[in-house]
């Protein structure tokens, strides 16, 4: 039973094949926002803060933090992401008490953050290239943290998936020469737009099953590409999602600000009996019924509160005694 | 791979391992509808023709047809049924070209329908119970039709799965000794409400695959019985489909006239590869677009109109290209 541990200052989430589904929020992340962008190189943090607080609000159980810009006043990341990714761990750990996913292409970005991140964090992400597997696991293990393998390699990324399982396996191999066990490894197994390859979805679901049995490794997938380029895409990621939780999936990087993602989530982890007495899928009915009358599933989830992981300070009591529990 | 074949007059429906989800409308049935009963018992038609037409416009392509009534005037279903299967079947066929399900728990009835039904109707229901195999099966054997096979015996309904999948074995082999093959055997693995009883969606899950992969048979089962009791019920049953198909569920009896289940269906459909260019995705959200500007699903779904199996003679022409093609 593959159980990857992870901490913010006081709380832990388990992915795990026991566990809850592990939503984490991808929210943080200016690539393609680019208001966003030009906000955080004018050291504006206005728009992550909001991010980090509606997306806990809504049920993220850790935060992805990328800060992948590219500065017009400077175009090297391996200058600028570093400095930004700790700022940006900064501001979000002040506001928010839940583990976090730091998530850069820049090695320097991704050490920048584990030094300040709190806790126990997740490292997205190595691959099966070379380079980023010299580069990264040893940060991982370092720091002793979980870390996302995505199965690509220096030839790219396949649309087969006995290749695609074929590099998970390497990098996990590779993740235990350097003494990192296979439960620490939460393998993106990459899902293509079902649009544009017919077999996209049963591929994952076959992928997940496999990568679970025979590696024991958790999983997670950058949940809404499965429906890319289709219409009422909301629909296809809130079927994909319960069947990819059904076939074994235990995490994905998701928007947790859209109601009918976090609902299929949430009735997923009940039909999966991870979800006791169903009083989390109560909660969210009673959500729902606001933002059937017209709230935004944001302010509704805000407004019900009773959502872990919330606003520091205000809720320390709350988390002092779930840490006790 | 199991196929089941339906027919209906000049249309067939395969439940199958390699086909589209089976959706067989379960509308038509006075079970609990008291109106319902009372028109029945006066000679109205006019509900049951309505159900007709809007479940085939919303996608059900099988019909489920149970004539339970307890007359007032006469309490003996076994004087009653027959005569009303048979009115009802003939109703429905004058107006949907699509295969029927002949649904009761009187023998008598059941032979009704079938002596009626045109084409390869499917028989509802046979089960592990020795005087319901001795009764069903061989009429199943003489009309040459598949049965629903639902996994209680003499004992009632286990709670333990083990012990519903050997139930199933038994009636399949008992079949066997009747002429009737694996593939024309449609197991309802029966789904206990994950309110009542926690493990109820695993365990479904864990069935369906065993009977798929062990019995080499379909599987069908009232799929809104997993959210009883639970509020936003539409939301468990649109996880659970999903979830079920990923398994290998092959048909469910269930109402289509409901948008979130019937969107679940087919964004499941889509993803299991099922659905040839995303075609049936793609009619889909024109009519959820309009249900979103405020159009009832069975009305947008008549108004879209290209949902084959739809009213006969106007679409006979439709139906006579299909055949050729």
């Amino acid at each position: 039973m593959a159980r990857a541990v992870l901490e913010s200052q006081t709380r832990t989430v388990v992915i795990g094949f026991d566990a809850p589904f592990c939503v984490i929020g991808e929210r943080i992340n200016p690539t393609g926002r680019r208001a966003l962008a030009a906000q955080l190189e004018a050291g504006d943090f206005a728009t992550v803060e909001r991010d980090a607080l509606e997306q806990v609000a809504c049920g993220a159980m850790v935060l992805d933090v990328n800060a992948g810009v590219v500065y017009n006043s400077d175009p090297d990341p391996n200058r600028t992401e570093p400095p930004l990714m700790r700022a940006m761990i900064e501001r979000v750990q002040a506001l928010v008490d839940v583990p976090l996913c730091i998530d850069s292409s820049v090695p320097g970005a991704l050490e920048a953050g584990l030094a300040v991140a709190r806790g126990r964090p997740l490292l997205n992400s190595v691959t099966g290239e070379e380079d980023r597997m010299e580069a990264i696991l040893p940060l991982a293990r370092k720091y002793n943290v979980p870390v996302v393998a995505i199965s690509n390699d220096d030839t790219g990324i396949s649309e087969d998936p006995d290749v695609r399982f074929a590099v998970a396996r390497r990098i996990v191999q590779r993740a235990a020469d350097h003494g990192i066990p296979a439960h620490d490894i939460v393998v993106d197994p990459l899902v293509m737009p079902v649009g544009a390859m017919a077999s996209a979805g049963r591929q994952v679901f076959a992928l997940v099953r496999r990568l679970r049995e025979e590696l024991g490794v958790n999983t997670t997938c950058g949940a809404s590409n499965v429906s890319f380029g289709l219409p009422n895409r909301h629909g296809v990621n809130a079927a994909f999602l319960p069947m990819a939780i059904g076939a074994g999936m235990t995490s994905a990087i998701m928007n947790p600000v859209r109601a009918p993602e976090m609902a299929a989530v949430r009735a997923a982890n009940l039909l999966m009996d991870h979800d006791p007495n169903g009083a989390a899928w109560i909660g969210l009915a009673r959500v729902l019924e606001a933002v059937a009358a017209g709230t935004g599933f944001a302010e509704a989830s805000i407004a019900a509160g009773a959502v872990p992981g919330g606003r520091m300070g205000g809720r320390t009591g709350r988390g002092a005694r779930r840490r006790g529990g």
